[in-house]
C-alpha cells in the first residue's frame, strides 16, 4: 500500500484546459470601454493613481507589442494567501508558474509564508516546478500556508513595501477574500511610483465576492473554492438524505458554512433537495405585512415587521417536520447557514436594545448592572419590570412588553450570550454562539407544544391501520371514524384526532365517539396504532466546513483557478496593476470562459467596520430575486415532500475534476444564467 | 440542471463482475470438509437442526444435479435489512434478484419493510425489476428501509413464521449485523420442519464480524459497508489535514463511528496519516509494567496495573501535541473511535464501584444517596471523606485515594454523569457521554498545566529568529544561549527556556543570564519572539458517522454485495439454511474471490446480554498482534511528524467504485493478508 494513493498520482497529473487566448504566442491588453463603475469620491481621493483604471481584456496576437515592455522579460513574482483556505489555491500558483516560465525561463516566484506576516517578517520561500508539480490541483494551501494578518497600519504598509523592494519584486500577488482585495488595491497605490504591479484573486468559499458593472453585467460570478465547498457538503448531506430515509428516526441537522451570506447553503439545498433549507437573506427580507397593516390602521409605523422573529423561523420549521410526520415520515434534512442568526432583524435589535440598557443603568446608578444583577433570573426580572411599567405607565422605553416576550423564547444559554458584556466597540460575539442550537432548540420546544395540542402526529399508513385491526379482531371502519380525522378521505396517512393526546384522551374520545365504555380498556390493536402515531423527535447535528474548505478541487475549481493564474500573469505581464484577475462567463461552457482584470479601485464603497467608516468590497449576498433563489423558492414544497411516495433527495456524487459535465459549475450559476438567457 | 446528476446516472449503470462461478449454467454446494468449529454444546442443544452444517463451497457444474431440487425451480424469497444502514444493501437485493431472475422468471422477491417489524407486521413489498434498477450501486437502505426490532420471544417468532408461510415463502434472507445473524440462526431452527430456510448476510459499518475457522481459517475477513464508511470518514478527514497544514492553527479532534471495536478508526489512521490515532483495543490491552512490578515487590498484586487510564490516555495525546509545538507545529488532526471511553478499564472500574456505593449507602441508611446528596460537591465531598477514611483507618473500602484522584480529574459533566441514578439493568449510559469531550477536556487542563511548567512550547525557527534580532540591533548569539534551550544544538526549531513562562518570568531568565537589566522593558524583538512561542491550543470538533454510513458504496463493497446476493441465491436455490453468505480471500485479488455458505449456529457461544446468557456470535475487535496494527503502530511516530518539514499526510481521494485499484480494498485487509505471506 503506498503511501501516495492512486487517486493523488492522477490528480497531479491532470492538466486543467487553459483560454483559447492564452495559447496564442503573444498576449496584449485591450481596454473594455463597455464597462464602467460608479466611482466613490473616497475611492478617487485614497486611491489617485489606480482609481482611472479600466477592465482589462487579454487578447492574443502574433507579434509583440513594440510599444510595450516585452512580455517575455525575466520577471521575479511575490505570491501570498490571504485568509481560510479554500480549493484551487495552488492551481492559481501553478497557473502564475507555467506560464512565467512559458515566457522566460529566468523569471522567479516567491512564496511568502503562512499569509501576509510572510510579507511582514520577510518570510518567503522560492516556488520551484518541483514544489509546484507536488501540489498540482490540490487542496488547501499547504505548500506556503495562509494567515489571517492585515496590512492595514503605515509602518506594516512601509515594511511590506521594504521586503518587495529587498526581494526586487516586480509584482506582488494577493489571493484572498473581499478585504484582502481590498488590501492589494491599497498596496497597488502605495508601489505604484516603485513599480511594483499589485494584483488581486478573489478567493472565498462562502461565495460573497462577485462583481457587475454600474449596467449589471456580470464581470466576476463567482470567488474560487465555492464550487468545491459546496460539493463536498453536498455529498456529505446527501449521505444524511440516504441514511434519515433508510432508518426514519432522525432528523439531521446541518450547519454548513457562510457567516455573511448564504450562498454554501442555498447550492446546497440546489445540489441535494434537503427537505428544509434557510436561506438568511429571505429570512431578513421577510416584510410581515399584516403588522404593517395594523400599524397604518392606527397611524404609526411598526419597524420591528421587517425581518423574521427567531420565534417565526422556527415555527416555519415545525410547520415542515408536522407536515411531514402527518405522511408518515417522522425523518428529514435540514440545512442551514452558520450566519443564521445574524440575518435575524430582531436579535440584532436585542443587542442594540440591551447594550442601551445596560449603558443607561450603568450611568444613571453609578454601578454596575452585572454586579447589581449577577444571575440570569435577576436580570430577566429587571427586564420584565421595565417592560411592565413602560406598559402600565403607557410611556416609551427601550424594553416592551414585545421585545420581553420575544426574549423570554430564548434558551437561557442565548439569553446570557446576549446579556453578557461586550468588546470595546460593543460586538457581540456571534462566533460564538451555536446557531443551530438556539434555533433547533425553539423548534423542539414548540414541536412539544404541537404535540400536546396533538397538531404533530405520525400519519398511520390505511393499509396497515387496517390489517392491524382485523388481525386484533376489530372492525376498522367502526372504530375509524373514531380514531381518526381523515377517516373518510382519499388520504393515505390517517391523523389520529387532535383531541387524543395521552391514553386518558384517548379513551376519551373513543368513548365519546361511542365506541368504548370508557371504564374499559383500549383495544390492543387501538394501543398499538395510538403509540405509532405519537412522535420522538431525534435529532442529529452536525457542522460542515473545514472538511470542505480542505477539500480537493472539483474541475470547476481546478480550471477556474488554474486559469486565474494565467491571467495573473498576463496582467503582470502587461503591466497592470490594481486589478482583480477574473474570468468572465464562468456560468457558461468553458469555450466562452473570458480572462479580465477588473479593477479593484473602482469597487469600493464606504462602510462601518470596527465603528469606522473604511473603503472596502461590497460583499455579495444572495439574492432573492434572482433565478436561483426563485427556482430553489418553487421547489420548496415538492422537496420538502410532505406526502406519501419517496423523497426528492438528489445524489451529486462525490467530487471529480475530470471532464466537464452538467456537475461542473455551481447550479446556482446555471441557473442565474439559464433565468437571464 | 437534470434532478438526477449525471454521477447517478453513471453509478446506476455500473454493472459489478461476478465470481466465475456464477457464470456457470448451473451451480452446486459441495461441502468444505477442511474448515472446522468448536461448537458450544448450548448450541447444539439449542440449534439441533443447524448445528452440523458445513462450510459449503459454491461450485459450477454444466449439468443439473439430478439427486437436487432443481436450481431452477420457481422459488418465494423473502428479504430484510436490519440495524443500521451500510452501504452497499442494495445491491444485495440486486444480486439475490438478477440471480433469482436469470434461474426462473417466475420467482419472486418480497422486502419487508422497515426492518423485522416488517415481518411481524406483515408490511412487506414485491421487489420489480424497476425498483432494483433505481437502486443498484446507491447507499442507503431507502428502497425497503430498516429497523432495529428483534425477533426475540416465542411469540414473535410464531408470528414471522406464521407471515412467511402467508407468503408462501421458500426462503428468508436477514442483512443485518452479530445480532441479526444470530437471530437469522435461531429463525432457521425454527422454521427448519417448515422447510422455509433462513439465510443471513454479514452487514456492519463498524467491521466487526469477521469469521475464522478453529484453525485461525480467514472464512470472512469483513463485513460489508466497513469499507465504504471508513473511506467516506478517511476522505473527510483528508479534508482536515490540508485544511490545518494551510492554516496552522486548529487541532482537528475527529470521532469516527466504532463502539465497540475500532476497525474504522484504525482503517482511517491508515487511510490519512492523521498525527494522533487512538484505538480502543491498544488502550485495554495497555500493561503498566510499573506498577505490576511495584506490586510484586510489596507481595501483592495491582489489578489496576492493566488497561490505560483516562490520565494516561490524555497524557499520550499531550505528548503528541507538545512535541509538535516543538517542531513549530501547533496544529494536527486527532483521530478516535466513538467507543474509546468504554475500552477504559478506569471508566468500567469506575462504573462498577460507584453502583456499590450508592446500593450499599442506601440500603445501610435506609435513605436515598441522591437525595442526600444533591449535588456534584456533595456527592464528591463523601467520596472524598470514604477515601480519606479507608486511607486514616487503613480498611479496605471500595473507594481508595487512588479511586479518588482519578475520578477528580474527569470533567464534572462526566462525574455527573456516573454518579447519575442507572437503568434498571444498572448500566451505564455511554452512548450519553461524548467521549470527545471528556477525553479533551482532560487535555486542554494539562496542556495548560504543561504552558504553566514551560513544557508546552511552540518551536521559534532559528532564521526567523536571527532576522528577527537582527532587525531589531539586537545580536542573536548573545540572546540566543539566554532565551533558548537548544541554541547551541543543530535543531532547526529553537525552544524558550522552560523558566520563562510570563513576561515577569522571561525578564528574570534574561536577567539571571545576565543579558538584560530586570529594570529595563523587555527589549521588542525578544518579546515578539516570546509571544511566538507562547501557545494557543485551538480546537475543532468532529463526528463522523451518519454521512459516511448512508455514502454511495465504493467498488469495494459494490462488488463484494452483489457477490454475497448471488451467493445468497445460490445457497437457497441449493437448498442450504442456517447459513451465513460470504465471500472468502476478500483481501485478495478479486479473482481470488470464492464465494462460500458459513454456517452460523457453531460460531455461537455463550455471553452475557442484559443480564443473562445469550447464545451470541463473538464481535471481532481489532487484533494488535495483527500486521495491520503492527504497521500502524510502527508508523506512529512518523505520522505525528513532529518535526521539521511536511507532515505525513496521505490523500486517499473521493470514493470510486469504478476500476480495481490499489484503493480498491480496505487497508487494514491487505496489510493483514501482507503480513500472514
Amino acid at each position: 500500500v503506498s503511501s501516495a494513493s492512486s487517486a493523488l498520482s492522477e490528480r497531479l497529473g491532470f492538466i486543467p484546459p487553459v483560454c483559447e487566448v492564452f495559447k496564442s504566442p503573444f498576449i496584449r491588453l485591450e481596454t473594455e470601454n463597455r464597462y464602467g463603475f460608479q466611482i466613490h469620491p473616497s475611492a478617487r481621493e485614497s486611491l489617485p493613481d489606480i482609481i482611472d483604471n479600466p477592465v482589462e481584456g487579454i487578447v492574443g496576437a502574433d507579434q509583440p507589442d513594440p510599444a510595450a515592455k516585452p512580455s517575455d522579460r525575466r520577471l521575479n513574482i511575490g505570491i501570498v494567501f490571504s485568509g481560510g483556505p479554500a480549493p484551487g489555491g495552488h492551481n492559481v500558483i501553478a497557473g502564475v508558474f507555467d506560464a512565467m516560465f512559458a515566457a522566460n525561463e529566468n523569471s522567479r516566484l516567491f512564496g511568502f509564508l503562512l499569509g501576509p506576516d510572510g510579507i511582514l517578517e520577510n518570510n518567503y520561500m522560492e516556488i520551484t516546478r518541483e514544489k509546484v508539480d507536488a501540489y498540482r490541483n490540490l487542496g488547501g494551501f499547504t505548500m506556503i500556508g495562509t494567515g489571517r494578518s492585515k496590512i492595514d497600519t503605515p509602518d506594516k504598509m512601509a515594511l511590506a513595501r521594504q521586503h518587495c523592494l529587498d526581494l526586487n519584486l516586480d509584482a506582488l500577488v494577493i489571493v484572498g477574500g473581499d478585504d484582502s482585495n481590498t488590501n492589494a488595491a491599497f498596496m497597488a497605490q502605495e508601489f505604484f511610483n516603485d513599480g511594483i504591479q499589485v494584483i488581486g484573486v478573489p478567493k472565498t468559499i462562502d461565495g460573497d465576492i462577485q462583481v457587475r458593472d454600474k449596467n449589471s453585467e456580470l464581470l466576476c460570478a463567482m470567488s474560487f473554492g465555492f464550487h468545491t465547498a459546496a460539493r463536498a457538503f453536498a455529498h456529505n448531506v446527501s449521505g444524511l438524505c440516504a441514511d434519515c430515509s433508510s432508518d426514519v428516526k432522525y432528523w439531521h441537522i446541518c450547519k454548513v458554512m457562510g457567516r455573511v451570506a448564504s450562498h454554501l447553503a442555498l447550492e446546497v439545498g440546489l445540489q441535494v433537495h434537503p427537505n428544509i433549507t434557510l436561506i438568511g437573506e429571505e429570512v431578513a427580507d421577510f416584510i410581515d405585512e399584516e403588522r404593517i397593516e395594523k400599524a397604518r390602521e392606527q397611524g404609526t409605523v411598526d419597524y420591528t415587521a421587517y425581518g423574521m422573529t427567531l420565534r417565526h423561523v422556527s415555527r416555519l420549521i415545525c410547520d415542515g417536520i408536522v407536515k411531514r410526520a402527518a405522511a408518515g415520515k417522522n425523518y428529514g434534512v435540514i440545512v442551514m447557514p452558520e450566519g443564521l442568526l445574524e440575518f435575524i432583524n430582531e436579535i440584532q435589535v436585542f443587542i442594540i436594545k440591551l447594550n442601551t440598557i445596560i449603558a443607561d443603568y450603568n450611568q444613571t446608578h453609578d454601578t454596575d448592572f452585572h454586579s447589581d444583577f449577577p444571575t440570569l433570573d435577576d436580570k430577566l426580572d429587571h427586564l420584565r419590570r421595565m417592560a411592565r411599567m413602560a406598559r402600565e405607565n403607557h410611556i416609551f422605553t427601550v424594553w416592551n412588553t414585545r421585545d420581553d416576550d420575544l426574549f423570554n423564547v430564548l434558551p437561557p444559554f442565548f439569553q446570557e450570550g446576549l446579556l453578557t458584556e461586550r468588546d470595546s466597540h460593543g460586538n457581540f460575539q456571534f462566533s460564538q454562539v451555536e446557531t443551530d442550537k438556539v434555533i433547533m432548540g425553539l423548534v423542539k420546544d414548540y414541536l412539544k407544544t404541537l404535540a400536546e395540542q396533538g397538531v404533530y402526529k405520525i400519519g398511520i399508513e390505511r393499509g396497515w391501520y387496517a390489517r392491524t385491526m382485523e388481525k386484533g379482531g376489530l372492525d376498522p371502519k367502526t372504530y375509524g371514524r373514531a380514531l381518526f380525522q381523515n377517516f373518510d378521505t382519499d388520504d393515505a396517512f390517517l391523523l389520529v384526532k387532535k383531541s387524543a393526546v395521552s391514553v386518558k384522551t384517548l379513551k376519551q374520545t373513543l368513548a365519546r365517539e361511542g365506541v368504548l365504555d370508557e371504564s374499559k380498556d383500549i383495544p390492543k390493536p387501538i394501543d398499538k396504532i395510538y403509540k405509532a402515531s405519537m412522535p420522538k423527535f431525534k435529532t442529529q447535528n452536525h457542522f460542515y466546513g473545514y472538511d470542505g474548505r480542505g477539500n480537493d478541487p472539483t474541475w470547476f475549481d481546478c480550471t477556474y483557478t488554474y486559469n486565474l493564474g494565467r491571467t495573473v500573469f498576463a496582467l503582470i505581464a502587461c503591466g497592470a496593476t490594481g486589478q482583480m484577475a477574473a474570468i468572465k462567463n464562468l456560468e457558461k461552457d468553458f469555450s466562452d470562459w473570458t480572462p479580465l482584470g477588473i479593477p479593484i479601485a473602482p469597487l469600493m464603497h464606504l462602510e462601518e467596520r470596527k465603528g469606522k467608516l473604511a473603503l472596502v468590497l461590497e460583499k455579495s449576498l444572495v439574492d432573492i430575486e434572482a433565478p436561483a433563489f426563485r427556482v430553489f423558492s418553487a421547489m420548496r414544497e415538492k422537496w420538502l415532500a410532505a406526502e406519501p411516495g419517496p423523497d426528492c433527495y438528489r445524489r451529486p456524487g462525490p467530487i471529480r475534476y475530470s471532464g466537464e459535465s452538467e456537475d461542473s459549475r455551481p447550479i446556482t450559476l446555471v441557473l442565474n444564467e439559464l433565468g437571464r438567457q
